[in-house]
């Protein structure tokens, strides 16, 4: 392990909910240097933090740990993991969210083999179990300290295309912070005119290939095809929200 | 020292005061390590960072640093202070910041000790004077550097539990990101049912405890009785804001 | 060098976009120290993410890099730099961006000379191309490496004052958290008081020198005169925004 520990949550930054796990993550293994992958990850809302995650993670040095803690469930008998992908190591809640950065094996945290003087409150296994997990993971503990059992991991759904007639059709995934549309098409899978909203936006490589204003389509940097308005917000010109239908005209 | 430097203020994320503070705390302690608490406190809203900070500053390894700035009285004749807590160090402004989380010794910063060539703008403590010291202190500086002095802090007032008939009244002292009403009801404090707003709250243990949609109060992870909706956000679906009445039915 | 490495973008905190120039930070540079400044410049701001950086990149001790990225023309043949000011690096698109933190001598990166395997994604320079370049500035590459050529900076035009009659006209440029106006005017260009949409801010040296509620004017932290309301927001009470003009009486 390189003693990386990433962070991502939906605890947002108003609270000292993140500065206690990262107090807890310093405590228990004082040499990790922790990262701030996002904490304003929309509350509860797990496919918008495997999106995140998804594409921040896999650009780290192998040795990393990253933690991830989207967790409705938290206090219910939802299952937490370490799965290990790549060479990363990934804490989390057994709810898909590591299932877009991270779709490898999977343990089962047992948490009969946790240490007794561990007190786990019920609502904030991110302070109490999954930082202090991390911790130990990034100083070099082996996941068989926590586990004893691989286990298939909670899935996300990614919207399938649809084909209808001539058209395929997507929809929205994702809304970038500059109001670029992430549609659910992977990159090579369309081409041609896209439409959402009512709107066409042709195939480019970048935005600068329409006039300041125009509607474009490209391969985002996430591997997903984007649909963006150049020097504009394409969520705000064309109200476009997630879940929002795109249209792919193939010939 | 352990050489961690964590920064609470309520500077935002959108200037370049935060980044100017973490400059000078390198520049004068190349070797600190910095983290994060918040700097999205609500402007000048004193309460809510030391809420904030008491519920991360308390998992931080001994020998950290805290910096702490929210200062509606900078520039003005208040004291600024180092308070020791724990093994820990806070340096703060005299304004009750730190209570909750360092109710320990507190030396003033006897403003006669400073280097002659530091520069203090008078609107700006936290860059000039408080990361100035709080490099100092992380790499190994006594207090006595810069005081001479132990003095009474300023307390912050948490609102006394009032005893009205057969119930207990407190008040939310604090809501949370996900809309989770923090209470003035230390845990133990009270049991049964709580009301807020009108709204009958049962004491359990965990969300999960209640079906979703419906409220529940419990032990929260900083210590206090809060009350929530699971799977909503009880700020919003009962209408309680910072200050609302809450009523504690003991049996 | 000194291994710090400064983050200054537009990208907010929701997305993935700075966790993914982190990683090729981390990886590019596994000892790298990684010091955010702000993310949270208003999308495509040049101007603001200028201020910023200048508000704080000053600070750092000398060897660090800083990789700023508000890039509207990114994907265009707007070019990109390394900029030396003050012991510093700066890495950046040429639209401004670093005039007001460095306004030094400036290398155009030159694509020809960047290693061939580097797949630079047109939508996202910030991590394929500034990331990569400023970590290997701060593993102690020269800058030759990437380029070839000093070129002159594009500038940021701060807008200048003028005379009218017995008044110097100036504007806002910058509101910050506090709702605080920074204005146009270099501390020691004005005297006596100001003028901002109707409402006169005697000139003093801080908050406390007037009374709550009351306007004052005020040499700020970052060398501009600003106009305040104390314990309050002028931008607010003042009803003024960035761009609103700014009269000094001079006597």
């Amino acid at each position: 392990m390189n003693g990386i520990i990433t962070l991502t949550t939906d605890f947002g930054t108003q609270d000292g909910y993140v500065g206690a796990m990262k107090g807890v993550l310093l405590r228990e293994h004082p040499a990790a240097r922790l990262v701030d992958l996002t904490h304003d990850v929309p509350p509860q809302d797990v496919f918008a933090g495997a999106f995140a995650l998804a594409q921040a993670a896999c650009f780290f040095p192998p040795g990393t740990v990253h933690i991830a803690v989207v967790d409705p469930g938290v206090g219910s008998s939802r299952r937490a993991l370490i799965v290990e992908h790549d060479g990363a190591l990934f804490v989390a809640p057994d709810n898909g969210l590591t299932w877009l950065a991270a779709p490898g094996a999977a343990w089962a945290i047992d948490s009969t083999r946790l240490p007794p003087e561990w007190l786990i409150h019920p609502t904030f296994h991110g302070r109490d179990l999954f930082a202090r997990i991390a911790a130990r993971l990034a100083a070099g503990a082996p996941i068989a300290e926590f586990s004893t059992g691989i286990v298939v991991q909670r899935q996300l759904a990614l919207p399938p295309a649809a084909r209808e007639g001539a058209t395929l059709r997507g929809e929205v995934i994702h809304i970038d912070r500059f109001g670029n549309l992430v549609t659910s098409f992977p990159g090579g899978t369309v081409s041609g005119t896209l439409t959402v909203a009512g709107v066409d936006a042709p195939l480019h490589t970048t935005y600068a290939d329409v006039a300041p204003g125009q509607p474009v389509a490209y391969l985002g940097s996430s591997g997903f095809i984007e649909v963006a308005v150049r020097d504009g917000s394409a969520a705000t010109l064309l109200s476009a929200s997630r879940g929002a239908v795109v249209r792919s005209h193939k010939e």
